[in-house]
């Protein structure tokens, strides 16, 4: 059986046994009673956690290295139950630190992680080969327009992400309506004039009623990523925002420290603000530099950025680390030196208070972070966008109204794509029309209609989003796992997860139909 | 000004200095800049926190009691801005921990705290003056129909609460639907049988996407309280979920105790599982109980039980501790003489262990309990059940295939549904199928078929989430905002956010179309 493995260490008293306490931990995460009052032969095989290994690792105090396995199954694949298995119980507890955890790739399937990663930003900002620059707004209190003009000056400096602080809300003294849309307004006005490229990240920390509110507003004024405080939100929030909406996720490490403020207890940041975040859907992670206002070590920073960008997490892609609290520029040259290209710089108070012109301190920050990175390039790159989902940057436009031609088979303001691009996968005779949710609608699902020549075929593939077939004309045949399922016209079906599938057209007129998926979706594998 | 006046206990080192380091947090909590670097005036008397006090506790180590008050707008009086200022980037640091936060009315007011609490719960379960009886249904990985005979027999033992253990889920060992639809039958049949009321109270612990799916399935059974844990969750859902749906609300501590396992750092227990949780919504809060499994003291259980019972709070009501963890029936006799009646026992363990015959062991727990409390009454009570928020739901299988008959205009497994159940809407000879989204998939998109009889019409209504029309037959005319289109078979249309919008049949024939939509959605609202 594939297994979570976490690694704990474990300080124990002089009189305690360390074969009794693991035992205890095995118990307490999964089935909370006591080992006497299990009797089931399954629930002991397959549910309580089995003791890998015990090692000393320290004398006095007495320090143990434990790994525990766990089913995956118990966490129900889902963030808060993940969260109970890795820590739910046993924070109650004391002087048990989780220091890593390794989880199977049948498990890591299940979740998309960062749906851009560094790639998906690099590919979007057209950065390549340099740390990005960011900065917050501050301080809370200010108007609107004045954070708009300081969006504006960050923008013409250069800088490439500038975030709201995240204690920017909606409060009485300022409305994140008109926050949003001015400062997204600063930076697109930036970019139509100059080329200048700078994202800016609205805070989203709001009640659980207006997280969709406030996000579709932020879509329509077509903001490119959002930063969220998983741990003032909820976790699974990021991720649902991610998957959802698409948006490039910063990730803001609030209310996690005391996971990590005590050595003998807790989750350690490496863990939590690298691994997990990752898996949660980070694409950039906050964290506390060492050097600054927290009290991280090197060796702690280059792991989380590590964990977050490079270490293998089945085939989520990497995430930016983002040092910061205190950063000046004094730091740069270290962080050029110790973290390379792959991190975010979120330089706030010093850069504010490097210059009172903002405009002329991010030049000079910029040319700082050139200094140790100077060949980078800002040209867009040959390189394939290997993206999960193709976020959508279509030149369709948005339309109301698409009339459909009886003859051509056509939609009006729609012309037939490219199936796919990649010679390597097999198939034959069949376009793609990509109707709605590519041309900037705020949909989470994607409207396409596929059409297969006489013989024609779509590729034998799986992935973890599901198909919804509209069959429009025409006949043809689904192979659905271990299913067959012949298609007319008005019939639906329904590809579940990860099941292998394909398309025919068994009749001698064109096929044709509907496919329904989810905007923000993982890339297919071949069906085999 | 009315302020939020948290009181810190903070350690320095020799060298430091308390009002340093009393002004940083001020700094660090709201503006999140050096002093000097803050020049409006607006900023530095209304956002900064202002140190009321500072007094010295202890002089080895240095140990202070400080008291800073801050500007409740900070909090945007919403849950995950107020854990911010509370605790957001201070947790990152060391040896701060808040032992005491005073709210002013004028900041409770934005708050409903407990729906039910201690004299809503004693209403509806007719127990006066002896404290509730409560359970868990363990261990995971029994079988539904083996959890609803736990179920049946704690209930015949005249058991008050049983829930499911923080643990169960929707896992592939144990399905969330038939465990909730068998546990909440057992204690329903028992009810009709005996008279005897006790409560299942189901874990709420999934995917963001899947809260309302879930909670509106254990609605739809009577189910009258949810278990729910903030911390895995978000601590903001736990008070959604009571507003919105009015469960009552046990809320359990998983994942919270790095708060307080360290004396030094952190938020004080009896703050985080008394003070706040009450705000956050809980009617019964868990908690690890002196004596047991855990480390608390009973002068801290005490502590928690007043904040969570007694204390004022504004006008929020009373709710239960829950005193938990390793308790047995030995315990019963110091949780009576300690915390009197107003407290939920919850004993999972040692009853299950006490007999092999759960209905006998939960009759000797209740008169151990009513050797205490002889003098309590059980009548019945007629207080009206408030709920709210009607998403749809269907009890359809999910299906891979579904025929159309082109006769009937139907799908096979599908039947069709009211369009709308509020009567006070207007709309006319209207028809909806609920085809893909309903019955078990996890696609971002609900795929339905509307079909409108010659002069019928939509509702004329607006919301912010988008539609996607596919015209299947006949022939319609869409108002959508300003303008008019005519749709005939496979026309497409978008109806983009918040535009008022109504479809009408304009011809002697059946008119349907598709309409798909995200499945995380806003209510519509009228469209004028």
């Amino acid at each position: 059986m594939d297994t979570i493995d976490i690694t704990y260490e474990i300080t124990i008293r002089a009189d305690e046994d360390i074969r009794t306490i693991c035992r205890e931990i095995a118990l307490e995460q999964t089935v909370e009673l006591p080992d006497e009052l299990v009797q089931s032969a399954f629930i002991r095989k397959s549910i309580i956690g089995k003791v890998q290994s015990i090692n000393q690792v320290n004398e006095k105090p007495h320090l143990y290295s434990v790994i525990i396995a766990y089913n995956p199954e118990i966490s129900g694949h889902n963030i808060p139950q993940l969260l109970n298995l890795l820590y739910g119980n046993i924070s109650l507890k004391n002087n048990i630190k989780i220091v890593n955890v390794a989880f199977p790739d049948s498990f890591l399937e299940h979740f998309f992680g960062p749906a851009y990663g560094i790639s998906g930003i690099r590919q979007l900002t057209g950065i390549w080969g340099r740390p990005l620059f960011s900065t917050a707004l501050k301080p809370m209190g200010l108007e609107p327009k004045e954070f708009a003009a300081i969006a504006k000056s960050f923008a013409l400096g250069g800088g490439d992400i500038i975030k709201d602080d995240h204690g920017l809300d909606n409060q009485s003294f300022s409305n994140f309506y008109e926050r949003v849309a001015r400062c997204q307004d600063a930076v697109s006005t930036v970019y139509a004039k100059t080329g200048q490229k700078t994202l800016y990240f609205p805070n989203i920390c709001v009640n659980f009623e207006e997280i969709e509110r406030t996000l579709d507003y932020a879509k329509r004024l077509s903001v490119e990523g959002v930063l969220v405080s998983p741990f003032l939100m909820g976790a699974d929030i990021m991720r649902y925002i991610s998957k959802q909406y698409g948006f490039i996720i910063m990730a803001h490490p609030a209310l996690t420290g005391t996971f990590f403020s005590y050595s003998a207890h807790g989750i350690s940041a490496t863990v939590l603000l690298g691994t997990l975040f990752r898996l949660f859907g980070a694409d950039i992670s906050v964290y506390p530099n060492t050097g600054g206002r927290f009290g991280f070590t090197l060796d702690e920073c280059k792991e989380i950025n590590a964990r977050l960008a490079t270490k293998p997490l089945g085939k989520l892609k990497g995430a930016f680390g983002a040092p910061a609290g205190g950063m000046s520029i004094d730091n740069i040259e270290d962080m050029a030196k110790h973290y390379g290209p792959d991190v975010v710089y979120l330089i706030g108070g010093a850069l504010h208070g490097y210059d009172t012109n903002l405009e002329k301190a991010t030049k000079i920050f910029m040319e700082k972070i050139a200094l140790y990175f100077n060949e980078y390039k800002t040209t867009p790159t040959d390189k394939q966008f290997v993206s999960a989902c193709e976020i959508g940057h279509s030149s369709s436009k948005l339309l109301e109204y698409m009339k459909f031609n009886n003859t051509s088979c056509m939609w009006s303001g729609r012309q037939p794509v490219l199936y796919k691009t990649d010679s390597n996968i097999d198939f034959s005779k069949i376009t793609r029309h990509e109707l709605t949710g590519k041309n900037g609608e705020s949909t989470s699902f994607d409207l396409r209609y596929f059409q297969i020549e006489p013989n024609g075929y779509s590729s034998f593939e799986k992935h973890v989003h599901e198909h919804v077939i509209i069959c429009l004309k025409g006949e043809g045949m689904l192979k659905c796992g271990q299913n067959t399922y012949t298609l007319n016209p008005y019939d639906i079906a329904y590809v579940p997860p990860s099941t292998p599938h394909q398309l025919k057209n068994t009749s001698n007129e064109t096929f044709g139909f509907f496919c329904i998926v989810d905007h923000v979706r993982d890339q297919p594998e071949k069906g085999l």
